[in-house]
């Protein structure tokens, strides 16, 4: 990172802290390692995101409904996805320091210095290899790597390393209270599986055809070594998943159908196309026959903000080989049975959530010849933000604070609005432009006589009068989520 | 329960079932026991009531807001609440049949058994014995009372019982891959905790004085030895929790508002008050100064579904203690600064979720002189139903079904519209009663003349000829949420 974008990261960061949107989880006992709660004002915005995703999903598309499966599954789920057998990262052991490190990561930091100090074959090289090895899952291969290139330990500084290992990324916990032995448990690592064991059940309950989608927001549990760069990479987060059940054979169709479908729907958030790019897997899962991910250009480079991965029949033909049920379709069409195959588009929604305070923080300069000016403004689109338009009363009395609450009342069966009758009007503005509220609206003297206020606009900084009784049409138009979800139509 | 109640409570289950409201957890693999999934109905159903109670808390109130706290917390957290010392159930294993049991829930079985044998006395006394050791926390008294009542396995019919020892409720899991042992973490048994940690952060950047609330909904995990009832006892559940920071020594008046506001709260989805009454805690928590459950009249009896308790400074002066950080607020109107007292309101959400079906699920009569008929209707509230309306063209041909759709992309922007064309009117009139959608809309031939529509009522099966440009404002008046919240203001 650049030292411009590193304090931009760091900026978004604070400013997530200062109004409320991000703390780091269980602060006060000096909080818990790669996991975060989100405030009064950020538990809004993902609400918002959550309903705007949702909407488009399964409000928009006659064929695309939602679940919201349990965090708990039967263990065998995972033993089907193969998450039990697979779910890996190679760890290794430093015996003086008794550290654990990411075998991969080690060999990653190399790659980097060598980078710095001009080796760019050696670099070169090195990647090579890594990639060799884990292609392959070729430990003792890591292990040799790390010894040739006299990767040490940054804590004790020596070489005497333990074989590598893989380490399982998902939670375990025990259920029940049998005499005889509880039964272990997994965290789900995905929302993903919770659809496909149900795939049967709603197709049949909800009459579904092929072709189908089911989607669902939940928390998902990975117990990540290294988890860095905030809300990034979380050892509990948040997906939107969904799946869509389609004919074999016409899967890379759909595949190229939803790409542009998503990608319109982040784009539909009022973000700089060239923010956004599509990175191609260069190597698939075992499960997949075409991967992409949608990236975002986070202060720290392209990373996947979403996943659309073409993953064929795989996991329904797992279920029905480890359940001994059939997860098949009939097709009246065709009139053939078939197990479907399957599109999945999947967001992370906490990165989601960085990828709109990225976008949407800016610092702008309002200097005059006369003086020097700023203001930070968070420019969220109208629909996802979480104060929707904050209430002024000019001054503390004559009526004023009434007159306020009187108009707030009507705006608030509705819509999330804020009173505020502390420090100068022009204060105030910046208070809510910082947390991005789209409209303030003054009361003040005139108003009592004529029911007029007036409406300023954050981004435009433009104020006009108007009867307080347009208010819920002016505000309405702006931000109900249908006027967001008419942009991905 | 009765035969007649008991049928009624089947009906539930197997209508949530047949109609994608609730499944059985990973039913394909027999099940997980005390976990279910929500399905394509009962998902939005779900998130309809969530919608419901943040929308009263958070938007109605200017003086709460609410949060979205993990459900890691810091592991010393459940040490200051107390949970990880005395959130336990007491249990007995026998040693023929390795079963284990609750200790309180063997002895209350044989109380019934008592009641059941006319053994009213000695019914009576056992509760009290039972009462007592429990108070007392006096395990060797429960064994004691056991051996003495000649309670027996009803597995094995043996009495040979272990001693009775306590087992913690919480779900623990390891996280991190420290080479020197991972730490020991908890899935949080309450969201209350997550609020109570964030008070400070929640004060401060949201400029909040007291009196407020910050509110939450979120997953809780509890490993209960014995789950029953379908949905009310899970081992993964929701709860919607707010807490109300108050003045000490006026919490006791705010206890009493909440009581009111609480009721007045779930009345206003339209249930038979009779069905409601509050029950007064006889044994107060150590922390409470006054508690009381909303119970609701549930097919098994009246059960708990809101609980209001006043907490005093407990949780916050316990986190103060644990944490070495000041968790005070600085009254300025009484120049003085102290620990807040507490009153909360707790809802589990899948039981309000139950009590929502059981209240709604009607079996309607409607058999004339010439023919018996018959109809099933889940009479939601508009604004709670899972679809809002449902448009079918009369028939397939004719451009109907071009025009129905026409329709339904107007109002799927802000509403949940199915279309449906298969089978008679009157079947699709059936399915969507059976549902709970409140409004039918039939496209046939005179639509393509007129623009006209005939639009039927779930509740009274009326039906009238209106314009279709007037459906949005018809819908919609009855449908949105704010229709709903006008009634709790």
């Amino acid at each position: 990172m650049s030292k411009q974008t590193e304090d931009f990261f760091k900026n978004i960061i604070s400013h997530a802290k200062e109004y409320g949107f991000v703390f780091p989880s269980s602060e006060i006992y000096d909080g818990l390692s790669a996991v975060y709660d989100y405030g009064q004002l950020g538990s809004e915005l993902k609400n918002n995101l959550k309903s705007y995703w949702w909407k488009s999903m399964v409000q928009l598309n006659e064929n695309i409904v939602g679940i919201d499966a349990a965090i708990f599954m039967h263990p065998t789920t995972w033993k089907a996805s193969g998450h039990v057998d697979g779910f890996n990262d190679p760890m290794i052991d430093n015996k003086d320091s008794k550290k654990r490190y990411r075998a991969d990561q080690l060999i990653e930091d190399k790659i980097d210095r060598y980078e710095k100090d001009g080796k760019t074959d050696k670099a070169a090289q090195l990647q090579k290899d890594l990639d060799d090895a884990l292609s392959a899952d070729d430990l003792a291969r890591l292990k040799t790597i790390i010894e040739e290139h006299n990767i040490v330990c940054p804590i004790s500084g020596t070489k005497n390393w333990t074989d590598v290992r893989q380490f399982n990324l998902m939670f375990a916990t025990q259920m029940g209270a049998m005499a005889d032995g509880a039964e272990q448990v997994y965290l789900r690592p995905e929302t993903a599986q919770g659809i496909f064991v149900n795939f049967l059940n709603v197709q049949k309950t909800g009459r579904m055809k092929i072709p189908f989608g089911i989607a669902q927001i939940g928390k998902a549990f990975r117990n990540e070594v290294i988890a860095r760069q905030f809300i990034m990479r979380m050892r509990e987060f948040e997906q939107m998943e969904m799946q869509f059940f389609v004919r074999p054979g016409s899967e890379l169709d759909w595949y190229e159908k939803w790409k542009e479908t998503r990608l319109k729907w982040h784009l539909a958030l009022g973000a700089d196309p060239a923010k956004y790019r599509f990175h191609d897997h260069v190597k698939l899962a075992h499960y997949a026959n075409a991967a992409v991910d949608v990236e975002y250009q986070f202060p720290f480079g392209f990373k996947e903000v979403e996943g659309i991965h073409s993953r064929t029949d795989f996991d329904l033909k797992q279920h029905q080989e480890f359940s001994g049920k059939k997860l098949q379709y009939f097709d009246p069409e065709i009139n053939q049975s078939y197990i479907p195959y399957v599109i999945e588009t999947s967001i992370g929604l906490d990165r989601l959530f960085l990828t709109v305070l990225a976008n949407c923080l800016v610092q702008e300069d309002l200097s005059t010849e006369e003086k020097q000016d700023s203001r930070v403004v968070l420019k969220f689109h109208p629909a996802i933000a979480p104060v929707k338009a904050a209430v002024f009363p000019l001054t503390k009395k004559d009526g004023l604070p009434e007159k306020a609450r009187e108009i707030m009342a009507k705006l608030k069966l509705d819509y999330n609005i804020q009173y505020d009758e502390k420090d100068s009007i022009g204060k105030r503005y910046r208070r809510q432009d910082a947390i991005g509220t789209p409209f303030c609206i003054t009361v003040d003297h005139q108003s009592l006589e004529d029911n007029t206020v007036t409406i300023r606009h954050r981004d435009s900084m433009e104020q006009e009068r108007v009867n307080a009784d347009q208010l819920e049409k002016i505000i309405g138009d702006f931000v109900s989520m249908s006027s967001l979800l008419k942009k991905v139509l």
